[in-house]
């Protein structure tokens, strides 16, 4: 069932490029990113890389400025002064997020002074699509009227209120808040390692996604306590330090590269996705979700 | 949006029970729960239940004999036949499955003999509808016509043709296979920790899910060879046991109820979790995903 023709014509101009030809022959998503020419790749910008250093390997963060601009410059505040060095991952929920930042935040008495950052920022659950590159998906979504990718971030799109906002895909960073919307000031930060709880979208403030290193965050023990928190600190995983890859020297800088969402390559992985024509696939689904679309890295 | 009022007649006919009905005041989905009758919840047949015992405790797998009863007559005699005792759990690839069973099945030489089981099955994909009961949701999916429960196990239906299956969301269980369609035979199963990889429903035989210990499996350190295979035996997690409930001594069984998923409380936590009106969310989606709802279970 081919559902793109039920979408509107606007949108149908905006699709991933290269999405209406079928290869032939079929080539997987891997075999059309080895083909893939060096220019579809690009490498973030320093300054909007976090690096989160654990005991067991560095798990790298790309931070979203054109989505939750006031968020990120807290982080990378918090980032350039040390904020979040000696605290550690404080929860873990099974098929949900893990957690990290300061565990005596809600306590005045032991939370860590919050240095330079701003102490109240504006919610920033969504912006104007105006000004904003979206490669559009074809197929419907029941969370959002349109999705697609913006720079290599899963989003969702009202197309007559002209909004844009980040998803609640794997690997998605967003900023913990208490009741009130404009409760996060980014200090507290959770990563969604199960099934897409796209129900949040447009209520919290994501703030970016991780790029590498999932794994190491993934399969943390599930904490006991409710909500998987750790009721015994000696169970959290410490956190030896979180840094902007800009204020690391170069030669303790790991290198990285996204592939480009408004690249041909990535539209060919996507169809690639859609419809897998290969020796194991018996019945091609003729439809990928949002959350179901990987952005390569390598 | 509310978009079921662009469903056919015939699904609205067939709606969870209670649905259109906005819960005054909004109660959360635990609390739902917590008010359920007594007789809201089966307890599973123990002849369809597996136990498989870990060295960090017992994970419960439901079998769904409605759906694929020769792979699930299969495995019944595996377990019966003590098949898996001493076999291993020999790949976590991150954000797809888990996989068991003898890891040197595919080595003539080293494989374990079947027993009594049958060496060849036919495909079991999907099942025609009639005579299924299936409480439908109400949103639009991308993956199906029509998505529901049946049982206790998330379905996806094709209305036009008659057909229903069970879906891979978080927690299925299904049996790995070569390229052939019927080359599974149920020995080596796969269960699903990460997001539903929904292009998948309808190209394997999905057997059940599991009910209790996703956390045992989902939080496994992933398989550092490709596809998350574990290259060094050393790293295997051990399966001490897996037997059916019904061949376990009634002081050893782990009891077990799950909430019914045609019952009026279990519509009431689907609504609850469409539209949560709490202190928390500020924008009810209006909207669920089969894979975003959990089955209780107590």
């Amino acid at each position: 069932m081919d559902r793109r023709l039920a979408l509107p014509a606007l949108a149908l101009a905006c699709l991933l490029p290269g999405l209406a030809l079928a290869a032939t022959p079929y080539r997987s998503p891997q075999q059309i990113l080895d083909a893939a020419p060096d220019n579809d790749w690009r490498t973030p910008d320093p300054a909007n890389l976090l690096y989160m250093d654990l005991p067991a390997g560095r798990v790298i963060i790309e931070l979203a400025p054109r989505f939750a601009p006031r968020h990120v410059a807290n982080i990378q505040t918090f980032a350039h002064e040390h904020f979040w060095d000696g605290t550690s991952i404080y929860r873990a929920q099974d098929n949900f997020v893990v957690q990290f930042g300061d565990a005596d935040a809600d306590d005045a008495a032991k939370a860590r002074p919050l240095g330079s950052a701003d102490r109240r920022l504006p919610a920033e659950f969504e912006r104007a699509s105006s000004g904003l590159p979206v490669s559009l998906l074809p197929d419907p979504d029941g969370w959002a009227a349109r999705t697609g990718f913006s720079d290599g971030f899963a989003v969702g799109q009202d197309d007559k209120a002209g909004r844009t906002w980040l998803a609640h895909c794997y690997g998605a960073v967003g900023a913990g808040r208490n009741n009130e919307e404009d409760s996060s000031v980014g200090a507290e930060l959770y990563v969604v390692t199960g099934q897409s709880p796209r129900q949040l979208d447009r209520n919290i403030t994501l703030v970016g996604r991780v790029l590498k290193g999932m794994e190491l965050l993934s399969a943390l023990p599930r904490g006991p306590a409710p909500m998987g928190f750790y009721a015994d600190p000696g169970q959290r995983t410490p956190i030896t330090a979180i840094r902007r890859a800009s204020d690391v020297a170069e030669t303790e800088r790991t290198p990285i590269q996204v592939l480009r969402t408004d690249s041909k390559t990535f539209a060919a992985t996507v169809e690639a996705r859609r419809n897998r024509v290969d020796d194991f696939y018996k019945r091609p689904a003729g439809h990928i979700d949002l959350c179901n679309i990987p952005v390569p890295v390598r």
